[in-house]
């Protein structure tokens, strides 16, 4: 360890809590502008893209923006234009969200109907196209050309990790620097834009909106890890999402490349059969998860998130040294733990 | 007529060569840039991007974009940053038009396999959603936050249109203002954008920029009426697209709306059983062309677009008093004129 703060870590438990209370304020005020933007005459686009955004989450990527720029200004003023950069960081995740239902052919998420299912295909790209231009004009608003070309950056890496994604399905042998690829892209970056773009627009040293962005990075990564561990740990009462779900897809995520690299010849012929080739019978899932229990795989992608969650705590390191910062900086920690301590 | 420059319009024949002859330095840049900049490691994109790239098309918006540059500044090196929004255009564009053949279902486009066809929805809404982002970084490189904000405004516009239009889909008795908001909306306020994008980022005056938004959204306004009438003036094999689509589509456009409004109740209950219900026979297309012909519908529709045309030449005034700039002008209205000149 050469991070001395990855290892005098504050005791309490990892919770989102502490966060979610210090930036509450703040995120009334992204949720507002939210509600404010996401209107059109058009009746169709505040109509669906309401039920997306109203279904909720966490808010973890305008999360990112309001917390870095609370870093870098105490004035809740001056945050004015991070509040209008939180809600165009929401704006391009639900964007991608509803092109992501479309592309997976997906009915539930968060345990209700998608956007696609109740509304259709077509209606689901469009307005995902119309959040992603109302991102932009936020941006706009917020008036600095550094941060937009950094989310507009993220924006293109993105679709760059779905799209290669989508070229790893179905290829069980694929190696996990493939896999890392993907989910910095179409994950992490996104985060670590977000991070980054709330405390650069406060003026804040090139120093620490470097540490907000590496922060959002790791974050990221073990925020994506954890979700695909899950996949395989939980069944759909549980998660309250659809467990098995990635299987079912041919996605290849972490858990079944560990178990891949570690399997012997009819592991790989099940492998090669269900995640490559489809030819799905009953009860494959449950032997997917024997499987992976054998090899340890779920158990050992969840100490790899830790393991990313753990950097994104040391990078916190500059705002651990001022008095003024730290609590927010420790709630961020914490916050990077509970990522990677979410259980079935 | 108000304006006397329609009246003394130039008496050669409407025509886009002399446009293209004198864009033509500006444009090589700008495809050159394209190709530069569709590029990704993900072998996909530019395979992808390039096939509806290469395709083609006249690239009448980023002309829209080089030759406001040009109209606004002499000087070839000042106009480099036109050159990467009229790159951007292109690439907005080329977004919706591969996220439009997702939407329609569309099988080919230009006469060729469309990208939804050849690699499935998936790729094509990804890769959409990459040009659609690599646009907004080449705007930031371009460096205006206005001209910008003007871009990411018509992008919303875009969707908004293209939602409208999803709207009136089966409703043969929509209003012709409704028709206008969303041709407005689906074309006409890109080729505008793109016009006084052009210009203004060479720092011209308001009025010039103005003048070349109202020439761009009259042009556009002409060109999008033209396409909805000559998909009901031609055979599949004339057109080299397919003739006929937007009624086996149920798409509402001025020519049926301007038959719906002068229709009998038998005419009524056609279109109502064809646009409004899909319940097609064989031959139906040819009785939609007699409806059309027996009120004249088709070369009303073509009228009104020049009617737009005219007005889009009227638009350039302030360029046609001075030497420098009115031979630009003189090709920029042909090129209008042209545009509500193509026959079948």
């Amino acid at each position: 360890m050469t991070h001395p703060h990855a290892i005098h870590a504050p005791e309490a438990p990892p919770s989102l809590d502490p966060l979610v209370t210090m930036l509450a304020a703040d995120m009334d005020r992204v949720n507002a502008t939210i509600m404010a933007r996401m209107d059109s005459n058009i009746p169709l686009i505040p109509q669906l893209a309401g039920h997306l955004i109203a279904a909720g989450g966490k808010r973890m990527r305008p999360m990112m923006t309001v917390a870095g720029a609370m870093l870098g200004s105490a004035d809740a003023a001056a945050r004015e234009p991070a509040i209008k950069l939180a809600t165009a960081v929401e704006f391009i995740h639900s964007a991608t969200l509803l092109h992501d239902d479309v592309i997976d052919e997906s009915d539930l998420r968060r345990g209700r109907e998608t956007a696609n299912a109740l509304w259709g295909n077509d209606a689901s790209v469009l307005v995902g196209d119309f959040l992603f231009a109302r991102a932009f004009e936020l941006m706009v608003e917020a008036g600095n050309l550094a941060v937009l070309g950094r989310l507009a950056s993220a924006a293109a890496r993105i679709t760059e990790g779905e799209i290669k994604q989508m070229a790893i399905t179905g290829q069980p042998d694929t190696a996990l620097a493939d896999y890392h690829d993907v989910i910095e892209g179409k994950t992490a970056v996104l985060f670590s834009a977000a991070a980054a773009a709330g405390i650069e627009i406060t003026g804040a040293s090139t120093a620490h909106v470097e540490a907000m962005r590496c922060y959002g990075m790791k974050l990221g990564m073990a925020f994506q890890i954890m979700d695909d561990a899950l996949d395989y740990a939980a069944s759909a009462s549980d998660m309250g999402k659809n467990a098995g779900d990635d299987f079912a897809d041919q996605k290849i995520t972490l858990p079944t490349i560990l178990a891949w690299q570690d399997a012997d010849a009819e592991e790989r012929a099940f492998w090669t059969r269900t995640l490559g080739e489809a030819r799905f019978r009953d009860g494959d899932f449950a032997m997917a998860q024997g499987y992976l229990a054998q090899h340890d795989a779920v158990d050992r992608a969840i100490a790899m998130a830790r393991n990313f969650a753990d950097e994104a705590a040391a990078a916190l390191t500059p705002f651990m040294q001022d008095g003024d910062t730290a609590p927010l900086a420790t709630a961020l920690a914490n916050a990077a733990r509970f990522a990677a301590a979410r259980s079935s």
